[in-house]
């Protein structure tokens, strides 16, 4: 993009990083890093030997492990980009070996994560991360330099870190291209149940009602409005597991704002249907500038 | 595409038509029909000069008329592409002047107009039709020879029509490049309610659920859930009230899946969670044949 290749580049602000699992995000932030810091040295702890293949083959990183210690060893930070279920054990794990290490990740829920890591010492070391983008593809072969452009990168620090750590994440983060947002975790747990988990859970409510009979037809209205129910049913059930709470109080108001809606058609009362679409209509289009 | 070049061309079923309403249905009807049956004359009925005059220049039909009847003049078929509220009256005032007139329309809810019509002497000429085509954009100059190549016409015969309406005007619409789907009026309406109208209604209320801070959070999910709500609140308004008692039925439907969901979430039963998305990942990868 344009305005990467004319704005300064910033010195990095650390001399090499680890990966610590290589997936769409984890060969997208290696992809990131390498475009706008290419001294920086890049290692990288895959379990799979195909995918520390690919990643020296395409150059993705400098060198690969099979072990998150390994890549780890004289790094001055590492990004946890696992499932969010192994995120805390694997910050634990590297905090006690490498007490300098700046520590981050990719999760896409963070309140269970924070609350895990409150006391330990890695909560010193971890700024916890959630880069909002992503692809319906998963793996490293499906990596981008470009994923993180402009997309909204949210830290939530549990207050516990070191202010050196802080520094060295957002000043990491920001390399990648995306734009930096803070906020509490429960804030972030509690925004993303209504930005992403909740249209999701309505985009398979929406394909669910009707009978493969009707599929005939559907037009692009049925089919922009579900495309994401496409979506993979593991990974979506354990983003609702993990994020249970907010995701309750997401459903809970749009139930409550479905029964006006039934009230409102039910009544015939064209002028309050009109407004209430209207407000949707303003809030969607408030987010195509 | 390709099919239609290579298909060999049947016989204009009729020598002229008259399209009553030239905005981006009726424009794009008259484009079709010019492409597949060059020899047919086209006249039709606008009543704003400004589309009269683009109607001429873009050579859309052959003559402009301010007044329906002036159009239908001498015509075999007409079609009523207005908004559906005036198509009843219309058919009625045609079928009462011109009483060897094939009529048939592109109204998007079609059990109040078979009612309304029922009975009638324009019923036994009066053919309902529903092309499941569109676009975000309006009027005659967004009109398009190829909106209806492959897309489900719905023709919802009342059981009134005479047999050689109901040739004439399945063979028209066959001309304009669209799939032919007979059924009785009802069970088109209840189709569609789930079809479309929900999915529009879920889609405005994923959209209602988050403030306007929320929206440097949003990714790729939310913006495709919710892209259908950015439509026009008046027309949607006016479609939610032509349907009313199928989309309530429609409505009351995916309140109770919601509260399957809810109460699924509520007790962390992930075996039943996935199996609920699963069923709606199911559906949706069926209709990307």
């Amino acid at each position: 993009m344009a305005s990467f290749e004319s704005s300064p580049m910033p010195e990095p602000s650390c001399r090499s990083v680890a990966i610590i699992g290589l997936g769409l995000l984890g060969g997208s932030v290696a992809l990131s890093i390498r475009r706008r810091w290419p001294s920086v040295g890049l290692t990288a702890c895959a379990r799979s030997p195909e995918t520390r293949a690919l990643a020296l083959d395409r150059a993705i990183v400098d060198e690969v492990f099979d072990r998150p210690d390994a890549a780890a060893k004289g790094c001055d930070l590492a990004v946890i980009a696992t499932p969010v279920n192994r995120i805390a054990a694997l910050a634990q794990e590297l905090a006690k070996q490498f007490s300098e290490l700046t520590l981050t990740d990719v999760g896409s829920t963070k309140g269970g994560l924070v609350r895990e890591l409150a006391g330990t010492t890695a909560a010193k070391q971890f700024v916890p991360a959630h880069p909002i983008a992503g692809s319906e593809k998963s793996g490293a072969e499906h990596a981008r330099a470009d994923l993180f452009d402009d997309k909204p990168i949210v830290i939530t620090p549990s207050g516990e870190e070191l202010p050196q750590h802080i520094t060295a994440a957002t000043e990491f983060w920001r390399a990648t291209g995306g734009r930096i947002v803070t906020m509490p975790a429960e804030q972030h747990d509690a925004t993303l149940a209504l930005t992403s988990h909740l249209p999701h859970l309505l985009s398979s409510l929406a394909a669910r009602q009707i009978t493969r009979e009707m599929l005939a037809l559907v037009g692009t209205g049925w089919l922009d409005t579900t495309r994401v129910a496409a979506g993979d049913a593991d990974l979506w059930t354990a983003i609702v597991s993990e994020n249970r709470d907010a995701i309750l109080s997401a459903i809970e108001q749009s139930r409550s704002d479905l029964d006006t809606l039934q009230t409102i058609v039910d009544q015939g009362d064209d002028t309050a249907l009109r407004t209430w679409l209207d407000t949707a209509k303003q809030i969607r289009q408030s987010a195509q500038t």
